[in-house]
């Protein structure tokens, strides 16, 4: 797979997500015309659409293209772009700067932001109901299944919870590790099972290597945000720099120090590239997508 | 049907829905033990599952025993508990009292109540996706579809956006109508065509009448809730009497005098009982239910 044909398929589904999100989200024209003009807000803000982006991969190594898997893929943005505007409120993590923007509960309000996640959260179910094309009632039920136990208490919510219970205590690896498998790890693991799923070449014997991948690439992806975090400007990263530290949560670089976690990084990296090997295609697209999380710089 | 009957059904409902809420929520013994503790707590608070009955009565009217019926009725008292969870918190309508218990942040704080309300909304999700019943994927999706609508902005979510955005103001009766049948009515009538679905003697033709009655019941509900706070004192209802008329929100009472209410609570339950004719049995416990909800004073 030459670097090139990568960057097209990657703009591709970009654009369609974003456009489907677009669609998909109630019309800043109906009642009630805040709350729909806070909901688009939320979700436009320009993010990276990784998990997108391991939907669509893992669609794709099982014989899906990318029209196929876009309603998947735009329920775990929904899900993710909730899970954001919900954790930046004053209650959660306090963050008035996302994505280079104004949070929305700075942009709008308290009450507002709070609706927002409250709305995005069944609007995903909602899109993995209704698909508009010929997706089979068993994986719609079997997709729902996915994303709702990555959001619940044994996924985000939970991740969630552990993190704002553990502010200034000093976490063992396993312990964050928990922490992330549960925070970041659970919707990019059911973001690659529930694009695999909408392949039909998908079959029982590639989901342990598909999960493992997962797992992998969702942690790098949590260790790699803690190098940035430590070591890259606000204006780089589009969210506070050193906010972590600053709010004395435990961080893989607070707790191990700036160089053992950029040795984790690459640990985590070679046991992806591991776990690729037992794909089809030794990983397509997926494995693009780990290279750019392990060496991307915001 | 004799007045005993339906109480004996009434109990039997009440009291698999509150053991059923029971055995699917996370064990607290599990972590994150606090949050689970307060899911526990916010769903345990003894309220009136007036929209379990009428799931489970709408099940029966088609074919579906309580125990076919018993996981959609959770998955409806999932969603309406987190709704009330989110509603209670200081940047919504900030109630400390609910059910005569301290509201989820009272008891435990505001980033648990968020995160419980969080956590129970894809669990009503989960529990419909997994039955462990005989119920088809087909009609699991149709279920799922009408939750996700009802929870979203055209339901639950926007009432409350519109509620809020009303606080000071006085609203026409249509307003007020258009306002509860989203926050209130929604999951009504989510209850009523979920419930049906379980039944295999459900048909198209049933829909309209269905609906009709669902809204009215959940109209009347509302109406009889504006009458109930503005002339019942705080012991008898379980929380704060008379907060909507000191929150200067528009209600029923406010807006057209209790005497008006009292009219208008009277011609809902005459249009319930026409829409009740065209129901199998005329109605069955859904009748019932009408009676319980037009005539309660708690």
């Amino acid at each position: 797979m030459s670097p090139n044909s990568f960057e097209q398929w990657r703009r591709d589904v970009v654009a369609q997500v974003e456009q489907g999100l677009d669609q998909c989200l109630p019309s800043i024209d109906h009642v009630p015309t805040v709350l729909h003009e806070a909901m688009h807000y939320a979700t436009k803000s320009p993010g990276k659409r990784i998990r997108s982006l391991i939907v669509c991969a893992c669609a794709d190594l099982f014989g899906s293209n990318i029209e196929r898997a876009i309603h998947s893929a735009i329920s775990i943005e929904l899900i993710h772009t909730y899970s954001l505007v919900h954790d930046d409120l004053p209650c959660m993590d306090n963050d008035d700067l996302r994505r280079g923007q104004p949070t929305v509960h700075v942009a709008f309000d308290e009450a507002t932001a709070m609706l927002v996640g409250d709305a995005l959260q069944p609007l995903a179910f909602n899109v993995l109901a209704t698909q508009p094309i010929n997706i089979s009632h068993e994986v719609r039920v079997r997709q729902i299944h996915l994303l709702s136990e990555a959001a619940g208490t044994q996924g985000m919510v939970g991740g969630q919870a552990i993190d704002l219970a553990q502010i200034g205590l000093k976490m063992s690896q396993s312990e964050l590790e928990l922490m992330h498998s549960k925070k970041t790890g659970a919707l990019f693991l059911a973001s690659a099972e529930i694009g695999a799923l909408c392949g039909l070449e998908y079959e029982e014997s590639y989901r342990e290597p598909l999960r493992s991948c997962a797992r992998h690439i969702g942690l790098g992806f949590q260790v790699v945000d803690d190098i940035l975090d430590a070591s890259s400007p606000t204006e780089v990263l589009g969210k506070s720099a050193g906010k972590d530290l600053r709010d004395n949560k435990p961080t893989y670089v607070t707790s191990f120090g700036l160089a053992r976690a950029k040795e984790m990084a690459a640990e985590l990296e070679e046991r992806t590239e591991e776990s690729l090997m037992c794909l089809p295609r030794s990983g397509g697209y997926l494995s693009d997508i780990a290279k750019l999380v392990f060496n991307r710089v915001s």
